[in-house]
């Protein structure tokens, strides 16, 4: 059988471990190409080949539900349930999506894009399947990186309270996040996977015991008496922890031994209440290049099979803005040894690995934890120091109860830094950094900035590090700056809550955050060739507004217009409303932004089109609302 | 020396245990008698007495840093900290704070009002220490139930990888949470203070060894040879799993005996790396009435202290809405087992307690663990049930992401019971429930909604558990209803994003929101003999908004007021102003609300007034700025 004739996995129950072993190759082949050719996540689905084979021989996947923590290591799971012939639309719009999705197949019983959730959701599922008397096993697979998120513990310690629910998880431990890990509970794992399994001890407890110290080899009687009593004490050792939290440990287990997995896991499924699997595997297992690097291949662009070269883009484009964010981080922590940059398991994504480079003292990485990141930040910042938490908009979000509770109630100086802020691109919903605006204006205290360019990015990061008395918060895009010159020398903060005017006009006020200033610059040109002169305006700050510039502009000028890639609902547009309301300014607003929808993964141009904010859409729009123009006209 | 007398914690370093023991009972009784006076938290406090003055023996507090988790447990801290004379004013506005707050001592180094945060916030004071070259000790006092919350243990993943930070948590292990704990943690916790301490295993284990089944009494020189092996294998038994995760553990210690607390301390700042005391306490301690019922006495409104009954207030109160909530929710669970109600850790204050003790099947607390709460509900909701997580507006901050990605990315029908939403009173600026309307609106597929009086609260309830296409919130006050009669039978769902007119006047609209109804009632009668009739508007919804019913009034009317009790920062008048601006309708609008400011403890009257929002203030306000009346005139 080949891979492309399985269109449900059950379909694999009838096979031999050889052709498993078979499949398990068409998998990393057709994974393989795949990425290479749409870029992509490469070494969490390769090491996890065997895992899922293994697995999937021991259910019923028209009951069992298996829960795949993240979704970046299910694509084996998608070329085993129904998608290997759209396989190849993998990240692209309208294709199969990079992570889970539950509208996307029937075998995706719970999304994710983010860390640590499966065993919560796991053991909702169990607890409602033996609620309504029903038989399956539900089953989450987790890395040792999303082990280390608080909500994984906290489920840990749920189901582990719980001996009659039947609830399987299986560690994926590949001893990485997307860089190695951080924590006690990885290094303890290691430690594990340098013992002997379980198994082993257990049926070669003669030799075992042989080799304690002061032992040796003269087993009398009298020691053949007290060999019970030593046992109970030397078995828990391996996965004690785990044991002790009321899990049944099983492991290690080597991950790419799909007879030893199918084994395992037939074992498993006979034990009652939470059961642990520990299985050890290999990121990037069968891809050579992968394996040896595998923090360069956790994800990929397009690549090169036989080098494992990104293929470069046909032309050089401008620097990245994460690039610009690292090497401007790195510069101002050399003059300032007081700033520490902080991360939660996203070094390279965020750039951060630039400062752990070259300034290792004022670099910390928490592992998959935002929540303790922001308040470590917290603590961090009442001793003085400078923090910057460096977090995606969209992970920022596990960290909201600490930006109140613990930076902003108490006014502490902690710089947020919100990478992929906005239309993230192939990531999709679970990704889109659109609520940064909306989630973090209503809080006192906090300062929300976001730059036009690069360029002023630098100069954010000068104002957020000389903003001593409170917390600030920048956000930014995924993806490249303009090219413009970025400021080497003579950095000076900018003033908090002023903006300002790039360009007057009598007709329409545009006021543009972050990265829709330069559409908006685009629209008031495309405006303008109708013969509609705006002013527009780069607003710099959400919060607090630059009232004094914008609001006698809108009075004057009678028309507004609001840009910025963020949701609409509480967002930047929003600010403008309350503020023109309040100072009694009545006058047309018309806000675009990203609209109350989830948006789906697509080439970020694309999600941008469909949402109506290029700058030609903007202009249409404006000349139809303010002007009653032709659309025709524009287009 | 007396309590009184002692302004600066270092005044204890000269007393021997027998004074200290003093001191202890001068605590207990200004606690117990403030408390009984006053109302706030008992049990936590009590049981902490001499682990405060134990550790404080043993520490320079002019240098040290100790960090209380959740904060109501640092009421003798605060006794021994200079507010011995104002502690009568505790919880009271401009009093002593019920919690901690930096501003209001030099010694409270770390704010708190939510549980789970010491460990993180030690761990970056300690770090900055270590990075500044100073020398002090970072301690964190954490209870047993806070240590299920997953940032605690984040943290404790954290520091137990970094073997030269120094830093202390001590572990008041009391058994509980508000009630009794939940998980695999607090057991294993459970069965170690059953454990004879690691201390005593150490010395003797001679005695130990002898009790092993199999070896009895005869200890061979072969078996004296073996001693030192298994001795090793023994002794990692208590402590094991915080061992593994990389700290030291000292414990269990008896909470209640200074000495040995002193000497336990002692030996720990001897100790580098991450060192963790086990201390058991019993919460309530000295005051028997609340060691017998220690969840009636987590916190108590004033009582008789000889009796430990309540102070019946003078005049009977309407049911409070937390009360109603509950018994609709049974009556409703009862109609339908799918309901589940999920718990963190606050069964008594959201009246879950009720359901567990009528439906327990159909209840679920998870301990302090709001993220694996709302993804747990997510699970369950999956798999066709119908949770209810109700979770305080503030505590529902901990799980922003989990709304945002397992619940509404996924439009999975979980239902979210925000209560203590709004202003919360004598708790202060870390419970007050001001956000959710802007931050929960702002995500696709969340349905937003709050009753005006507790009759409507339960009419929410059948909607909300009758909303089975997605996830819907609803938001309800602390304290007490007006006394309506409730309804008892023939529940209707309201349809979904559907206000009501409650008045009808052509001068002013006013569009009011939850708790905020009945006094926009109130204002609208005072405008009323003011000669202004408005139009009492409630939304019911803050999303959908009915914009059919609103957006042509507003036209009519040419006014508008909003009314809400919660941040007007993107709330519910933001939402009001999004609307009239999309549709072009240009008319003044007056938001009431919350500005954007830390609201402090005090009566939530008190509160209010200060904040503008009784009906009298509101009726000023509108007459002065829409009719330009004197502001005399009304008062």
């Amino acid at each position: 059988m080949h891979l492309s004739e399985i269109t449900h996995p059950n379909q694999l129950h009838g096979l031999s471990v050889r052709q498993l072993q078979q499949i398990a190759r068409q998998i990393r082949d057709k994974h393989l190409q795949t990425v290479a050719v749409n870029g992509g996540h490469l070494g969490p689905g390769l090491g996890v080949v065997e895992l899922t084979l293994g697995l999937y021989q021991t259910l019923d996947l028209d009951r069992d539900k298996v829960i795949w923590d993240v979704g970046h290591q299910a694509y084996p799971h998608k070329l085993l349930t129904g998608r290997y012939d759209r396989f190849h639309t993998l990240r692209q719009k309208d294709g199969v999506a990079g992570y889970l999705k539950r509208c996307e197949n029937k075998f995706d019983h719970f999304g994710a894009g983010h860390a640590s959730t499966s065993i919560s959701a796991a053991l909702g599922m169990a607890l409602a399947r033996d609620l309504k008397g029903e038989k399956f096993k539900a089953v989450a697979v987790i890395g040792d990186g999303a082990l280390t998120g608080g909500m994984a513990l906290e489920a840990i310690n749920h189901a582990g309270h719980l001996p009659k629910t039947n609830l399987l998880v299986v560690l994926n431990d590949n001893e990485m996040s997307i860089s190695p890990n951080v924590g006690a509970i990885p290094r303890y794992l290691n430690k594990m996977r340098l013992s002997p399994p379980v198994q082993f001890i257990k049926d070669n407890f003669e030799e075992q015991f042989k080799q304690i110290p002061f032992v040796g080899e003269s087993l009398s009687p009298e020691l053949g008496r007290i060999k019970e009593g030593m046992k109970r004490l030397a078995v828990p050792k391996v996965g004690a922890v785990f044991e002790e939290l009321g899990f049944t440990y099983i492991g290690p287990v080597d991950g790419h031994n799909i007879e030893e997995l199918i084994a395992t896991f037939q074992q498993a499924h006979q034990i009652p209440g939470p059961v642990l699997v520990h299985v050890a595997t290999v990121k990037g297992k069968g891809y050579e290049i992968a394996e040896q690097d595998q923090v360069g291949y956790h994800a990929q662009s397009p690549f090169n099979l036989t080098t494992g070269k990104a293929i470069p883009s046909s032309k050089p484009k401008p620097p990245a803005y994460a690039k610009v964010f690292a090497h401007t981080l790195v510069k101002l922590a050399e003059q300032n040894p007081k700033i520490i940059g902080i991360t939660a398991a996203m070094a390279t994504g965020t750039g951060l690995d630039k400062l752990q480079a070259k300034l290792p003292n004022q670099y910390i990485d928490v592992g998959i934890a935002e929540q303790h990141a922001v308040t470590l930040a917290a603590g961090l910042a009442a001793e003085g120091m400078r923090p910057i938490a460096a977090i995606y908009s969209t992970f920022l979000q596990r960290a909201y109860d600490q930006i109140i509770h613990d930076v902003c109630i108490q006014n502490l100086p902690v710089f947020f830094c919100l990478d992929r802020a906005g239309i993230v691109g192939a990531d999709g919903p679970t990704h889109q950094g659109m609520y940064d605006i909306a989630y973090l204006r209503c809080i006192p205290n906090m300062v929300v900035m976001a730059p036009k360019d690069e360029a002023e990015l630098q100069r954010m990061m000068v104002t957020g590090v000389n903003h001593t008395s409170g917390p600030i918060a920048m956000r930014y895009p995924r993806g490249n700056g303009y090219g413009v010159p970025l400021m080497e020398e003579g950095w000076e903060p900018l003033e908090i809550g002023k903006g300002e005017i790039l360009r007057t006009g009598d007709d329409v006020l545009i006021v543009s955050y972050g990265t829709m200033v330069n559409p908006g610059m685009q629209a008031a040109e495309i405006l303008s060739e109708h013969g509609i002169e705006a002013t527009v305006i780069n607003a710099r700050f959400a919060k607090p507004l630059d009232t004094e510039l914008i609001l006698p502009l809108a009075k004057k000028i009678g028309r507004v217009v609001t840009l910025e890639e963020g949701c609409v609902m509480g967002g930047f547009g929003s600010v403008i409303a309350e503020a023109l309301l309040d100072a009694d300014i009545l006058v047309p607003v018309k806000r675009f932004g990203v609209p109350d929808i989830l948006v789906d993964h697509a080439e970020p141009n694309e999600s941008k089109t469909e949402l109506g904010l290029t700058s030609h859409q903007i202009a249409e729009r404006v000349l139809e609302a303010f002007f009653k123009k032709q659309v025709s006209a524009v287009v």
